[in-house]
């Protein structure tokens, strides 16, 4: 195993600080899960946690907003996530979906640094990032702009005409990571705010919003927070721009008081103001027992397992898939990537899905992409020696060549 | 009993053909709940239907998107929504919240009617439909105007300035039901668009979009369809404007093809242009459970027997009640009204707080309204008979001078 003994890789698994947080989660028998960056497992808690709130939904009916407090459930977990990003109490709300959260900051921003009307990012970005923008746009008559230039070029296209710069934090696809403190200390220098997108770096990592003086980030609930499928999302806005925003997408549960029945809107005075509708209070509760996990948890100590895990992923692949047409895409350096690994191959597509059929499950990205996710809460150091193994097999063995790996209508 | 015998009302449930839909839900005993028109009560299937969804979490992680065409589920669950409100097929989609899909739709409504600039409303419309439309008009620097006028002044406000007509079907405090098909032809005489929020009728009367030749809708999930607290909503594009609305709020989910990871947004031929986010999967389990109900149910029947119940809780208010201070104040036609009743009081909040304490669930809105509402599909005869016996109870014990009855800080 390229110089690497299974019984030295069992060593870091039994000297795992966060060995114990496995415990935490529901995995699947006989399955090596490397997608947890697209939607995380099970945590052990949620079950019965959305079964407690059918039971309450069940006794109180429409009681149970004022006996469980369901309307305060946005700001409450808000603030749990606030603890993984970085932020303070009240600059998180969880809320709709992050293109619906990108909108409403993408709006706030724009109004917010009025007289500029170009809204800079990457153009490598995650596509819902630039549809959202590109909708707003539409919807503004093309009184605003989006410049989306590659990575390197966005320091000089930091203009005195950007309002907003927006970034995803990590690259889905390649794990490039953005670096924060400096692109939003640039964008400063510019006169322009900044939104990051945490969806793939969030709960993989420490994040310090407040540190980097960001002003708005988005990101979603169910890949690194382990909320469900199509969990809530969330949005952060710095308390120094909360009182100074009019929301766009303005909406009863955003009302000052939302019970006097108003028919004019008055934002209420926190970040409650960005809510729209009224809270998913079963999806709520599954995310809520995503988080619960991290509030016992030291984010650096989630980082350093991840860039363990990367590393020794990307060691062994190099020693036990040489020669067998993977090229890395993700960057040599670990420290600059997020919590996956990525490879091209003319046959991923086809590559991913046989890893599958053994129990090994990554993903695929167009056009070419395999991706390897690391989850440091619920992964082991011997998961990635078996992933590596499996994946040589695949390779050496042109197992990828079976024509029930290569029928696109499957996309993982 | 005013002329009504227990007996002769316990008939009316032997004979209701509606009867056997109330096993269909969970209540808790000791319960009389008139208040379904703000929070359905638990379908049985729902428990069974989320627990199922959790368990695909757990088991297929990231191959449930696929193995359980959760990514097919808003257009599925929106075509069951189609046939309660008759649309047809792959006009519905299930997403967000009704207030976000308010903002999309008044969006493509101005888009759709271009050059003129007024939102006509109904100035006693629910607050948030009212909300939406302020945020969109911010947003738009003002180049778009609401109109907010009193319902009877409707049709006159019709000018040929008015890009769309918005209104709920069923006012939520009084519950006046405005003439759908009426003011429908009204506002496409005038040359404008109509966009009905269906949120407090849809579930309780058969509707008929594409008859009356609606363009927009929007409804939430949460009240008459039994779908769980901060149920997911829907919305409805009649099939003539589909392909001709760019959605403003445009996301990944709503594009072409979303695993393309085009980065320049393309709508998705149908009605899931209009989806943003990823779909919220344990809340559409939810949702499709209490849609599922209305599978073998006549909605003919729903209605007939809706105002079956608002009719006998009049005429036993009339009997029961007369002289105790209530007024009512929802129209005396019940054709006219939807599937509730209210009376306003001077001490509404404390009588509904001692119904409350009684087994009586209502609702209170500001200022001084007592709301019963009536869900055909859980609600006996025989409910309504002991609603009314609590009522006159209260009243005429005073039992709401009750101190406990009186503090606010909690609202129902």
């Amino acid at each position: 195993m390229g110089g690497i003994e299974r019984s030295a890789v069992e060593t870091l698994d039994a000297r795992d600080p966060l060995a114990r947080c496995r415990a935490s989660f529901t995995l699947p028998p006989g399955v090596i899960y490397l997608d947890g960056n697209s939607l995380g497992a099970l945590p052990a808690a949620a079950p019965g946690r959305v079964a407690q709130v059918v039971e309450q939904w069940r006794d109180d009916l429409i009681g149970g907003w004022n006996r469980h407090d369901w309307l305060g459930w946005p700001r409450r977990i808000g603030d749990r996530i606030a603890r993984v990003i970085g932020a303070a109490s009240g600059e998180v709300v969880v809320a709709d979906s992050t293109s619906v959260n990108l909108f409403k900051l993408l709006a706030a921003a724009v109004q917010l640094n009025r007289g500029r009307r170009v809204i800079l990012s990457d153009a490598d970005n995650f596509p819902t990032d630039l549809h959202v923008a590109q909708g707003l746009r539409r919807l503004l008559d093309d009184t605003i702009e989006i410049r989306a230039v590659d990575a390197d070029a966005l320091p000089r296209a930091l203009g005195d005409d950007v309002a907003v710069l927006t970034l995803t934090h990590v690259n889905y696809r390649t794990g490039v990571m953005h670096d924060m403190p400096a692109l939003t200390a640039a964008a400063h220098d510019a006169g322009a705010l900044v939104l990051w997108d945490l969806s793939h770096s969030a709960g993989a990592m420490p994040l310090a919003l407040n540190d980097a003086g960001v002003d708005l980030a988005v990101g979603g609930g169910y890949k690194f927070l382990n909320g469900g499928p199509g969990a809530p999302a969330y949005l952060f806005v710095a308390e120094r721009w909360l009182e100074q925003v009019q929301p766009a997408l303005s909406g009863w549960m955003g009302h000052a008081r939302p019970f006097d029945f108003d028919t004019t809107y008055e934002p209420a005075p926190g970040i409650e103001r960005f809510l729209a509708g009224t809270p998913p209070v079963l999806s709520l509760a599954a995310l809520d027992a995503g988080l619960e996990v991290f509030d016992a948890v030291d984010l650096r100590l989630v980082r350093a397992k991840a860039i363990a895990l990367g590393t020794l992923f990307r060691r062994l692949v190099e020693a036990e898939c040489a020669g067998l047409g993977l090229r890395l895409v993700s960057p040599a350096d670990p420290e600059r990537c997020g919590s996956q690994v990525s490879y091209a191959h003319p046959d991923g597509y086809a590559i991913v899905q046989a890893l599958i059929a053994r129990g090994v499950i990554g993903d695929f990205r167009a056009p070419d992409v395999l991706r390897f996710g690391f989850t440091p809460l619920y992964l082991r150091h011997v998961d990635v020696l078996d992933a590596v193994l499996a994946l040589r097999d695949v390779l050496t063995t042109r197992a990828y060549d079976d024509p029930r790996f290569r029928d696109r209508a499957l996309v993982t």
